[in-house]
């Protein structure tokens, strides 16, 4: 028998909302119209983890996302004392974003697979892809106007559009900039994290302020979880940096140093970049500079990395960040239940393993 | 000294609301912060030939579109007694969804020119072009949502958004079909204007639909101004395959018989695959079978469309939805010069050069 450690398990309020999450997602996920629609939807039901390429039911629940946005949003509304159905259009909407997102994002890195299965793009050809992606980000839209529907005002249902444009904007501020560092040398953390807090924190924390926005018309409150938001998106973002270097393979279906193979200048390489001395800097530009990294070059950057303790460093970002975002909330007053599900949250998203 | 037919000159509408959307335009649509911002918004600005590639003003006003989306929305409401400015915002946010579908659409085609310019995945790369139109989607997004602004009802607002959202994922479907035909032999004259009236045609009847939405509560005039814009769309893409072949290469800016040479399955090349016979015939499947065209087959395509007659069937088609158009606006009570200007508009699209 062998015994892996998983870390800690998905918290109580995932599967809480998993199951409206995905009665929504799948009603306002257009099905093709036959086994001969030439459509976007089947390639959109694939890359949803919903259907194989032939349109049949999936046979992996391993391609299927953990629905982190929409979960945010609802925990937000629900912490807040109001019904979190009234935030689900609008979570669901966050979660089609998010794949729009990762969809297209396929198609920049030229990724062959994401989630233990082939990318829309190496199954139906760039062009097509791409169309797919839009029309995910167009049934995302479309999704949260039916926030109307549960009985919000318009209103505020033209403020939540608002919010997730705005934070899909950043988004796209940090994919510029991430592209830009892949062929720049000279980035430093703090580079870095406004990077991060564009490209992957900005809709988290959308999700967190829609959430709040439908409960509360309270500034304070609404700039409290703002900061939460925030400090989360840092928190996952630094953990999942750590676990595309150090992530165990048979969890996250990716080799170690996956992301070293890849170039991929995340937190950990940054870290090392700015600290590295004498022979260990002068190795990591040199591989650095090469266009394919063999096995030898990976090790030696695992090296550097240790030298530099890089992976001491990325976690204890990784904690800092979750200890500010519990610490946004106190001011706030919240059911019991609720700041103790915050902080299991906050615990598995730094200590997670997948 | 040459002379030049250049067909009708651009009806007076056009120069009427230039201003005005041009001055929404680019307050909607951000400035680099500096010259070292490495966001999408330069790209963004020189796909709308604002700037050159390096940020300066653009030399050549070629480079920009006739803004035909937001003219027929201000139109429309104008038409029927409403301040135009009322539906700005979403004309604005019309030109801007048609410029990021443009946009992408180079990337899919890979096309390296677009108005007499190189185009933006080939100065950016793709992963680049890729997000600079995701951002021109949002930024069209968020346009809209400025027509709150107009003391437009927030249900009005949201209803306006759901039309656009809807005629864009039906753009989708039509790009989706496009892509199909290209490698389908069997497509005939309707499967072709079910696929125009998707990718072309419901861009252009939203914008006739939003304006129309903007100036009265009336379904009559609604449903009548949603036929004209469904024909002037039709009318419109048709003219557009006609000059893709046989246009001015001194006006297009497009050599003739270039739409023949990219192997394009446009209207005359679908009526002709439907009509040649003999010899003819099996030259065309002969020639649609290569993968590149020399002169000599563009020739001799040219000949089979003439054996056919495309040329008059396509401009036939093309008078006959410019005549629906004007038809459908008839029960519709219309100030004179509103009806007159629709007939200049409907006689321009029907015969322009470019």
């Amino acid at each position: 028998m062998v015994c892996m450690d998983t870390g800690p398990t998905l918290p109580e309020m995932f599967d809480r909302y998993k199951g409206i999450v995905e009665q929504e997602l799948s009603r306002c996920v257009p099905a093709p119209e036959s086994s001969e629609d030439v459509g976007p939807y089947l390639p959109v039901r694939y890359h949803l983890g919903w259907v194989e390429r032939d349109g049949s039911p999936a046979k992996s629940p391993l391609s299927q996302g953990k629905a982190l946005r929409p979960t945010l949003c609802l925990f937000a509304c629900e912490a807040l004392e109001e019904d979190p159905i009234s935030a689900l259009p609008a979570a669901v909407a966050l979660e089609l974003i998010h794949n729009f997102s990762l969809l297209h994002d396929d198609i920049q890195d030229m990724d062959a697979e994401r989630r233990h299965q082939a990318t829309v793009w190496s199954i139906w050809g760039v062009p097509k892809a791409l169309v797919a992606g839009n029309a995910l980000h167009s049934i995302g839209d479309t999704a949260l106007l039916g926030t109307v529907r549960n009985k919000v005002a318009p209103e505020t249902v033209l403020r939540v559009s608002q919010i997730l444009t705005d934070s899909y904007l950043e988004m796209i501020q940090g994919q510029c900039l991430d592209l830009f560092f892949e062929t720049s040398t000279s980035i430093d953390g703090d580079d870095y994290l406004r990077m991060i807090a564009l490209k992957t924190g900005a809709l988290i924390r959308s999700g967190v302020q829609i959430g709040t926005l439908l409960a509360t018309k309270n500034q304070d409150t609404y700039a409290a979880f703002t900061r939460f938001g925030e400090c989360l998106g840092r928190a996952f973002q630094i953990r999942d940096d750590y676990l595309g270097i150090w992530g165990d393979e048979a969890i996250t279906g990716k080799a170690v140093g996956n992301d070293i193979r890849r170039r991929k200048k995340s937190f950990p390489i940054v870290y090392a970049f700015g600290e590295a001395k004498g022979r260990y800097r002068e190795d990591l530009i040199s591989i650095y500079s090469q266009d394919e990294l063999n096995d030898q070059d990976v090790e030696r950057v695992l090296d550097v990395l240790e030298e530099v303790s890089a992976r001491e460093q990325s976690q204890l970002l990784t904690d800092a960040s979750a200890e500010d975002a519990l610490v946004a909330l106190k001011p706030v007053s919240l059911p019991e239940w609720a700041r103790k599900e915050a902080e299991d949250l906050v615990d598995f998203l730094s200590r997670r393993q997948y």
